[in-house]
């Protein structure tokens, strides 16, 4: 703890590194906690598995 | 902000906009909210990664 | 399974009751599943506790 | 999308507002995506439900 | 990681202590992991905020 | 209900079997429920995924 579950789209490996660093200093700045105690998962989704205003979002790309 | 996560079975893409599309009219009406706002993400599932009744769901399917 | 995580504001039992009724359909019509298999879970949020855009809601609200 | 869910202790409203503000600022720099599609939700939790190393937090504290 | 997200109703403070340890010798074990990395987070739930089937549990344990 | 959700890393088979069966047990008998009510999802998630104290698990394991 803290635990952070970080839902978006397909991401290149040096995003998951500025991603990873960049949230875990904020959370530990903010909580006054070690880096250490903060574990984060990266959830990687389809646009076919996501939906925003009632469609999917692959199928808003496309217009 | 509402945000819906769908945890369930492998789909076909006309599943997800069927469900994209029920799940936010329905949260929408309810709440008396925009559907833009409603954003929701679906994740598939293999049955060997499902439990139930304390057996993973692709050895129930066999029996 | 399929197990949904309804994340939202406060609401009403009836509000709850219509969302669970409502949402389930769906899910048991795109899945054709039954109903009794299909658990949902209602996480309301205080809006100090949501962020949109950077901002929390409840200072949104107040703009 | 993207979403946030940031499981940790009780936090102060500034706190809420300073994390926020910082994990959306990381996320929409890094992903290149507008704050406004950005949501996050704090789950606030009691020390007695949550688990590290197979105790309650809220016995470890009291070592 | 890893870590556990455990949805169910309210619990005693002793439930929760044998849950934490219990899911914490059962993960370790398996994944044959050091028992101090395994974080659980348990998330009590009022029977009005749970469907099954259609019907908010509360409903439900009234028949 | 009770649902549980295990984020970890990839797993065999049988380590899956194992981990859905110790963790029905242990729920079932600290809840005193039926097993058959109590489903599982078990995220297994790539190194790349997941960070702790800052860095990508991925790079830690290269140290």
């Amino acid at each position: 703890m803290p635990f952070i579950s970080f839902d978006g789209p397909k991401l290149t490996k040096e995003q998951k590194e500025n991603l990873v660093k960049g949230l875990t200093e904020v959370s530990s700045e903010v909580l006054k906690m070690p880096k250490e105690i903060i574990s984060i998962v990266i959830r990687e989704n389809e646009a076919e598995n996501v939906g925003v205003g009632g469609e999917l979002l692959v199928n808003r790309h496309k217009k």
